[in-house]
């Protein structure tokens, strides 16, 4: 079950966009499996890539493509299968994808971004996947957004997509953005695909900064269990054609609003992921302030939001001080004073000093750790810095879900 | 259950060192949970201690005693409580144990060392420990080590001892040593006690040295759940007296024995940790050979080792490769060439050049995963450094466990 979080409704459509679904029997016999989402001549794209020297065969093409500087015409994401690990034939399988992606929906296979998630390290079932295109393309449509969101999920219980409208200068701008994600999750891109687009007309580098921008302060501040995955990509789509002003300047007025619509969406998106963790039962937002930096809060939030034993006592609803301030102890912090430490489980001061607030209470403690939504905030007493980070606890059902998950 | 672990039928005494053990009711009501050894006049000493920034108490306390060079003339051991985040008040309780320990035993304050382990956060019971003074005094022996062993015990399943023997010059030397902790194990020290005793007389400069050789190679390799304790503490005790050949250099060959002996009571004690890691089905061994420094080699291990998702792939007997070279790929070698990689589960070859090994059958490597003593090999293919990490599995019972601990 996941944490507050309900399938979207509606998604808008994003002009110029259009998506295609099928199900390709990739790993299971029926289910929406494969998505095809194609851009309009002047699009403009940009793309984040997991970090893992791992990388799967699809990241490895994206990036050649993106690099470059063709026009993308096409996205094709298959889940099922990961075409990680796969050496020499999961890039020439992928490029046999993208080359029949560019046949069916007519434009060149170095136009084509492939994108997988799924299974690890068995070969991917090329056949299948052309096999499904020309489905794909009969059902090729603007409004396919809630199909798509659900075609590339793999773990996910829930789909997962946010739409966001703007105007400016009487003029309506749209931003639409999926993502998939729910094991492997950790900062740093770890397995999510997410795909945000706009009807805006967006210059490619400043599209790029923004899309640098963005990840940091969403995808690359939620973790479920530290593990980053070989597929992750976040791609930030501009469909906005010469009829639409071009947005080529952060000074430009449309540009502050488009920024805060593509980061709410995809703020959205990455908590969607931590909420839909696998096995998850609570959303925790650990909030650092105090710090003499941004990456030292970052790292105290991770190693609070990575402790096994603090993601046990989450999903006990157990106000387990001892285990946070531990992981804060080891999170990497030489110097740090932990007598200067504060923190509270919600509205509750919990620590003073490094130790046990004099007038805590561990019922009202509890009360909080009881919630399905949890912050847990602390000041690091060293400076003025603050960073925040999104996470959900550890639960029988983490094991379950990847003990048997290829069985 | 643990994995291939059975307690000690016998540990042999080391002259010199008595062992007295109560049940003073710490947090429980009815289990020995108090431990104090007497140390003879003229032992060295010799400790480390956890790296955590949050370290409890009592570790201030044994770093202070030890930076002093008094001679050590006790040591108290209580379980149930941790006496850590605890501040001034903490530092205070410890000092007063310390002190009624002196008072009983005959010593100074300043020549005993404290070390507790348990619940964080919550005050000392100061006056229960106290009163269980006498008890351990009433009974204090040469022959308790098999009980004490018991008395330090927490999640422990099994108590963890091992004891050693060996003769040089028609001589013969005694190594008994005793650990305890299960969950909370990380390299660099983690809610682990250790406390390894020899009859031999060792000068303290190089007792020092032995056992930071010992402490890299043996408890600094094994890891449960990545989470760093407050608590961690690896102490060495060499207690022979004027009677005894004095050992104070490497070149010694009753110094080569001795380290010998050290080593192997010290490596059976770290693995005893993850064979009764916290809900552990399966013991591992992570050999990584071919790495340019051994510190890339631990990395790689650790990153295996802490991998959520590489240990209930583990627990399900599931010969998951993408997730082990998934977590090999997000170790942190930043120009890790993953074309390179060869990996073996036990004696099967599973992964050449960075793909699945050719000739690979997946019921082969299921079979080893089967098995409750794994080791994982990884040929990383770019130097002549090799380590070793050891772990166990994340399973069901870690959660529960460790969801259900303090209630």
């Amino acid at each position: 079950m996941p944490v507050n979080l309900t399938p979207p409704e509606n998604l808008l459509p994003v002009s110029g966009i259009r998506l295609g679904i099928a199900k390709a029997h990739v790993r299971s016999p029926d289910r929406k499996d494969l998505m095809v989402m194609t851009l309009p001549a002047g699009a403009t794209i940009a793309g984040v890539f997991t970090q893992n020297r791992y990388c799967a065969a699809p990241v490895q093409i994206c990036r050649e493509v993106l690099a470059a500087g063709q026009p993308v015409r096409a996205l094709v994401v298959n889940t099922g299968n990961a075409n990680a690990g796969t050496g020499e034939q999961g890039l020439a399988d992928a490029r046999q994808v993208c080359e029949a992606v560019a046949r069916e929906f007519g434009c060149e296979p170095g136009q084509v971004l492939p994108f997988s998630t799924g299974v690890i390290m068995e070969p991917l079932p090329v056949e299948r996947i052309i096999a499904g295109l020309p489905q794909c393309r009969a059902n090729l449509s603007e409004d396919n957004w809630v199909s798509a969101a659900e075609a590339i999920m793999t773990t996910d219980t829930v789909p997962k997509g946010l739409s966001r409208q703007f105007k400016v200068d009487g003029l309506s701008y749209t931003v639409t953005g999926i993502a998939k994600g729910s094991g492997m999750i950790h900062p740093n891109m770890a397995t999510m695909l997410a795909f945000v687009a706009t009807d805006a007309r967006v210059a490619q580098p400043l599209l790029s900064a923004l899309l640098r921008e963005v990840t940091e302060a969403s995808f690359n501040r939620v973790t479920v269990d530290g593990d980053t995955s070989t597929n992750d990509s976040f791609i930030l789509i501009a469909a906005g054609g010469e009829d639409r002003p071009l947005i080529d300047s952060t000074d430009n007025k449309a540009y502050r609003a488009l920024r805060e619509a593509v980061m709410e969406v995809s703020v959205f998106l990455a908590q969607a992921l931590a909420r839909d963790g696998e096995g998850a039962t609570k959303f925790v937002t650990i909030d650092i302030e105090g710090g003499r930096d941004r990456g030292e809060c970052v790292k105290v939030g991770k190693a609070i939001a990575h402790s096994p034993l603090v993601k046990t006592a989450l999903f006990a609803s157990d106000p387990n001080l001892g285990r946070l301030l531990a992981a804060i102890g080891y999170a990497g912090i030489d110097d740090l004073d932990v007598g200067l430490i504060s923190m509270w489980l919600g509205d509750v001061k919990v620590v003073t000093n490094g130790s046990r607030d004099p007038n805590y209470v561990e019922a009202e403690a509890a009360a909080v750790m009881k919630q399905d939504e949890i912050t847990i905030r602390i000041d690091l007493g060293r400076g003025v810095a603050k960073d925040r980070v999104w996470t959900c606890d550890l639960s029988y059902d983490y094991v379950k879900i990847n003990a048997e998950y290829r069985s």
